[in-house]
């Protein structure tokens, strides 16, 4: 283990990727959790934080575990098949594992895709999903489009109103590529509850408006915003409306709950609904044609003239990169959190 | 026919649906389309309009004759089917006419989730489909949910750079409900370049950022953002990463072309990709079950204490009251339009 600080953050220390996932698998287990269940929901953080999604990698492993003492996460818990027609599927979640619970409805929706070249499934009654990115991954990895979305409890006002009734519903959408898949992760809010404290604790202002004064004015300060609770979703009435369609979608296809119903609290955020849908860009057309066209898209890009200072990037570029230095110097935990763990 | 003028726009005149209807479908014949052909393409364009969206309806009809006239579209041809597998399918829009090849991909899509619960239909090689959100509300209307986004020319920077190198991509997405679909049709551009101009020459500033000056700072002046053609992309980087996906997924899927091989000359944007997926939620579930939880999110959202002088609205809730009014009165239409038309 080998310790480092950044300027902005408690001190951190680098942990073998084998290490930490098993550290991990092993509190689990002394949860209830079956041992492979605990070793693939152990990967499955460490995976996270490898890749640089550290908000939902092991420093929210505390709190995945409070969910499960406090039973919001049943560990014994399996989804279940209610009903299909064709390559449509709903399933229950069974207040299981979230991430394990995600991880297997993309499995089925790639299956489906194989036999019929689109596949859908909805997932009802599940618990968070820690990393969405993930599912587009795993999609992309499966050399499938990946396509899935979750709702989540209220956290973002819709538009026209100041009460917090929509919930930032990250959307995930995932294309296949060799040289990396192009994986886009983004929830409805233009920043997160934990993106704006953290600006605020370093005392700097927000990059671009991120929500509203007590006043009603558009503003940078994360202060203002966290005494208004008004964050702004993207694109103002835009991304109310998606994030609106979003909940929708998972409440109707899935038969489970819609956003005003789930908890609006993080630690009993619970029985949420989730979409997966995959496509097999391969069945209707060369294979080889999928690259090509990823490749001239992602090199276009690249040929923008960048602003002073900034580049332009294709959604997921950054990941690859994070990826194979957290491989190779050991995965960034916070120390506090690490202890947590530990004493777990 | 009754004469109005609105306060920001150039007199207006009413004319009855059907009048409408058929005085565009007489100068579609003229150009050579088949009778149904012309009635059906004349219906779309005044449906547009009596649904209140001028922008892509009869107002459009000038241009989209242009695009006629000039080769852009051709109006003996028909999509055909390329590939399909299972529930995708893969057609060439064979440069026709575009909201009728969009048409016939949604009613495609609509099949193919009657017999698999979820259909999809890529299309490349096609022309701007006018209003996006007709093909939402045509799959509610046969009680299905749609999905579909089409490229467009690049008409927006990517995040990082000032080069417009992305396409605006329209996204729509259409749940049914008895009392009245939901349907959001929206682009990834915070303001249409017509609407930025509308805002000029009324001399109003735009209600919230809508782009950039020449120097870089976000602004609200019309003017100032078509001078530095810097229009802002939903969420910053979060719609240029959606708009990125949308261009990409319809042309990996369509295997047409991609938004940088679009030519960027509104008089010449051709061959665009669309994507069109219908999913049957009553395939899995009570068909009553989706009209509760529709009726139920809509009552929350109306139940939002509104802020002044505003009020929360589920996307595509004006729709109803404006087509009841201007099926009323008559269908509003700029009288230059009129004339132009009435010479075509």
């Amino acid at each position: 283990m080998s310790q480092l600080t950044r300027a902005t953050e408690p001190a951190e220390i680098r942990i073998p990727y084998g290490e930490l996932r098993d550290l991990l698998a092993s509190k689990l287990e002394h949860l209830g959790f079956a041992a492979d269940r605990a070793h693939l929901c152990a990967s499955m953080f460490a995976d996270a934080t490898l890749d640089g999604v550290y908000s939902h990698g092991v420093n929210r492993f505390p709190r995945f575990v409070r969910a499960v003492t406090s039973g919001v996460v049943n560990p014994a818990a399996m989804p279940e098949l209610v009903s299909r027609f064709g390559a449509l599927e709903r399933w229950d979640g069974n207040s299981g594992i979230g991430n394990l619970n995600a991880r297997q409805s993309m499995a089925c929706a790639i299956q489906l895709a194989r036999e019929h070249g689109i596949g859908c499934v909805a997932l009802g009654n599940t618990n968070h999903w820690m990393r969405g990115g993930a599912y587009g991954w795993q999609a992309a990895d499966a050399g499938m489009i990946g396509i899935c979305w979750t709702n989540t409890m209220a956290n973002v006002p819709p538009w026209g109103s100041a009460e917090p009734r929509i919930g930032n519903n990250p959307l995930i959408i995932a294309v296949p590529r060799k040289q990396g898949h192009l994986v886009l992760d983004m929830a409805m809010s233009q920043f997160s509850y934990g993106a704006v404290e953290s600006y605020r604790m370093r005392g700097q202002m927000l990059p671009v408006p991120g929500g509203f004064t007590t006043a009603g004015e558009l503003t940078r300060d994360p202060a203002e915003i966290e005494k208004s609770h008004r964050h702004l979703p993207i694109g103002y009435w835009k991304g109310s409306g998606l994030a609106i369609m979003l909940d929708l979608l998972g409440s109707v296809l899935s038969g489970g709950l819609a956003t005003r119903q789930i908890p609006s609290d993080p630690e009993r955020e619970t029985r949420v609904s989730q979409v997966f849908i995959a496509m097999n860009p391969a069945s209707v057309g060369p294979v080889e044609k999928i690259d090509e066209i990823a490749d001239a898209l992602v090199t276009d890009l690249h040929a923008a003239t960048p602003l002073p200072g900034e580049r332009v990037r294709y959604p997921g570029e950054q990941v690859l990169d994070i990826r194979k230095q957290n491989r190779e110097q050991g995965i960034p935990v916070n120390i506090r959190i690490l202890e947590q763990i530990q004493k777990l």
